[in-house]
């Protein structure tokens, strides 16, 4: 009974029938039609004009967005547990060619606009310290919690006041969302560029990387092909991002996901180390009590020495959610 | 009817199968028993121990590779028409942080230890001048020509003597096995590393790099993960690796798409301006012979003023086949 | 009267005497004679065989130092405070082609072998995370302490059973040896390289970057070469290096550095916020104190609200040392 | 008698003068006196508003200009024989973070705009190539010839119409514009920056980065202090320039090189092989005659088999040229 992570689970479906049908196609790299369609399709996701590329990792995604935004002297902010700061490899520096990460702090894995203020007031305006020319906020952050339309709106006009980018990485975007219930837009609203994750909600291996600012665009098109980032088949990685934008199946994953998430956070009542904003439960159990869980079955990554993390994906079995749900409450 | 290139075609019905066997599985990355398989099958295959990584494009693997054989402050002799050298964006440079290309001349698109000894002992062994560090060989080669055993070997022989590690890029490497008959290390035998190509040859997205040298499997690993080419749902990737080399069907498709090459071969005579020893004709053809054949619905490149490619695939049809090979008769 | 920093003082008369006496020299980069004496000069000073390049700065000598002991998915443990992070505009990145500093804590800006294993721990070994390679302390510290020789001795202890390499940043190396009073091997026992500082301490324009593991030294001539340090006109680096080296020089300029900020640091008492142990005072001292001192016509840098940074040089005025003494002890 | 090179001559007595002053003062970096000089002195020398930047090398100086002009994934369009593709050790790949140089053809080392116009039609406007950003040309090129002021122009339109930058390499400008007896301007007109060399010229570790575009100075100020290269004695570098442009002594160094080498050329005759326009002298001798000349105490480079390089410089013996002269006139 899997809890580990979102980013293994299968490939839903309409993917796979999706992905079956580009079959027909033989247009190389992104010109078949399934890639042009891209740019259209996440115009009317976000009410504005976009340009989206496919990629096959959030790693990519996130770091082409951010080489596209900051030059390789450069420094972007983020938070100190941010993915591009602990599990990207120095992805970040690689594709941005050394650009710094400054690193922040925040409650919940979340930035608020008074740090990076903080942040840039601390650093002093000459050459001898790296100079920040972003910032890259997680919808929702590490810690499963999401940003309020208004605290994104807060966090890019501060960054805008900064003469800063904004990045949004949104691995896990569709979660966000989905408990936001609000206009996608505005869960990204004054970002330059998004991940969109595709990959951890049903996908199999595209993520689409999508720019407000479509001159970034332009960048990003020679940075991917020179990282080995274009492939020759993109219509099965523009097959599978269409079929998740499709009757908004990409929300309902993400909501079968939240739900199973809250089912379990229900069960863990005070145990709960942060709140439970998408599809990752974070909640206090000592070891015994761990091994106990697992002895019942259940995978799932520890959290530190005092806590774990559980995390439900967009086809996480109900019967394995309920028992795991039962189980907490009898820990 | 398309001869336009085998880099778009679609994925043959095996790796499709195998890909969706990988559903049950939901080990991330490569931690899968698939991606776990992939070392024994190739060091079966190549009979020596080899350690494989998935990666998602030939520009990933062959730079990747070099990358691992190469500092940053050195170059790599390869063919003036290498595809590193002139479709790949600049990646090669990317990957090993600026490493040069010094490149050499060689009929067919193919080098020879002589013009391999010369380049070297033009470069004046100071810090002026980028030192060579590797040769990176194409089998099949650009032109699509191959390399013999005996001229792999002695183009292997050379570079060790001068302190050369060796590349093969394998892109088309299942044509010229198919071409050559003889045993996989055979054709690029003393090779560090292999780029051994599928997505050309009825897979969808997973290249296999090779190396023969376990060391630098150690070094590439990091950079994968650093270049975002660690997918999470690697086993898809590795599904499709597996079920071209189950049963040779890697090699099947390539004699499939050799023999049909072949078919073009014989008609078109002596309008040849290369052997075809895989699966790319090249053929003088003027702009009207061009454009009647373009007319009858064959679509391919150009090669410059007086010249066409023509490419088949594992899976190009037979009767389009026929029809082309009868069109370029009647030119 | 001038506290700023000792990185701007006059040069020394015996450097430039051996300045001039390199205009009689007429061979290009470091071909010269004055740049072949220095490996053997060096190797006298430190007992040990080693190979020393001349550089323009101490970031280029830092970095070159590191950029041959990491390769570019690694990563570089230092203090939050070390002048590599916060001071170089961001060159470690650039020299290493992206590894990443990873930041540790340690009373007086030093690190403890005890610091260093916890963040080593803290690292799991896996590619998602940037794997330590080296480990870089400053001898003096940025706030002016040093590192006695036993405990550089456990730090290159600690490093070597990690399997890292020692990067010893020595820009103000000749205060903490004259500080030490002990054999200059033992102030950076165990290092793979020392900045061997001079611009602070009497030089003009080279630094000595000193490899005590030489096959380091055949990567770092080419990577100064590539980085555009390798001056035509090596001989007038060399020359000044060789006259600190000449009848320890820079062991009195680091002692009369030294003896000045000793002065200071009486006058300073209960003020001082660090051990004064090289030619840096760190004084707690309120704005309007501040502006009382500058009024005076003492010229220094606050450091942060309630205090100031005093720097004294090889060639501090004695006067004006004695009368900030008073000032200070006036305040 | 020294003929190799002019890079490593000794500092002109006007040079070493303004050093010494410049032991006066103590402001760290740039932000001295006599750097903060350095802007108008070259805006009053081209007639045009500039930035000016010492480094301290020549590769230093070409590296930082391309670097700003152009991104990592972008392309230079120099001459096969350019400085920065021989004998710079890869600088320009790693300042540029990986730019591609591409090379064009032309004689006596010099580009023109149909050939600079040839190798863009000749790039496909994809992906998939890396795209040429600028173009570097050199002044005097490395054959020892001058761009005369109208191909200067015709080159800078050419670029401009291509969208290239144009960076002009001037290690040997001050030769050229000797020779020329243009307005300095007209020997750059259309530049987006200049490296102005004066190490060969009787400075000694410091050239000028001139910048004609302000804007490419804001970055490139920051990419001097990641490249190590913002020496903190700064006027030290400043002093070396800014004596040079007193009282037009570049010039007086560049015709005294010139006329020297003139006068080897009319000695020389029909073995030359290329115009002397400047202070080289490239001639036709065989290897008995070359050795004949060594014999004699002549030291020069070889050019190939059949063929000698011999360079002079500002401080070169009138005897010695005489000398030689006369000896190869005695051949």
């Amino acid at each position: 009974m899997q809890f580990l992570s979102d980013n293994a689970a299968a490939v839903h479906p309409a993917v796979w029938d999706a992905m079956h049908r580009a079959d027909a196609s033989d247009s190389p790299y992104d010109g078949d039609a399934l890639s042009q369609r891209l740019d259209a399709a996440f115009s009317d996701l976000f009410g504005r004009d976009c340009v989206a590329l496919w990629v096959a990792s959030g790693t990519a995604a996130n770091c082409l967005a951010l080489a596209a935004m900051v030059p390789p002297h450069g420094g972007i902010i983020c938070h100190r547990q941010a993915h591009i700061e602990h599990h990207e490899g120095g992805a970040p520096a690689f594709f941005t060619h050394g650009a710094k990460l400054i690193l922040a702090d925040g409650e919940d894995a979340r930035l608020a606009p008074a740090e990076i203020e903080r942040i840039r007031a601390m650093i002093e305006r000459d050459v001898h310290e790296v100079q920040p020319h972003a910032v890259s906020i997680t919808q929702t952050s590490e810690l499963g919690c999401t940003y309020k339309p208004h605290e994104v709106a807060a966090i890019a006009e501060t960054a805008r006041r900064l003469g800063l980018s904004l990045h949004v990485d949104g691995a896990r975007f569709a979660n966000a969302v989905a408990y936001l219930g609000c206009d996608p837009w505005q869960a990204c609203q004054g970002a330059a560029a998004l991940s969109f994750g595709c990959v951890k909600n049903g996908g199999m291996s595209a993520e689409a990387l999508v720019f407000f600012e479509p001159s970034l665009a332009d960048v990003a098109r020679y940075r991917r092909k020179r990282a080995g980032h274009l492939q020759s088949k993109g219509r099965y990685l523009a097959a599978q991002i269409l079929a998740l934008l499709e009757g908004d199946l990409w929300l309902a994953n993400g909501r079968a996901a939240n739900a199973a998430a809250g089912e379990l956070a229900l069960a863990a009542g005070n145990r709960l180390l942060h709140p439970v904003e998408a599809n990752e439960v974070f909640l206090k159990v000592t070891a015994p009590e761990r091994a106990a869980l697992r002895a019942q079955g259940f995978a799932f990554y520890d959290w530190g020495n005092d806590a774990a993390r559980l995390v439900t994906a967009w086809n996480s079995d109900a019967t394995h959610v309920a028992d795991l749900a039962r189980a907490i409450r009898q820990l």
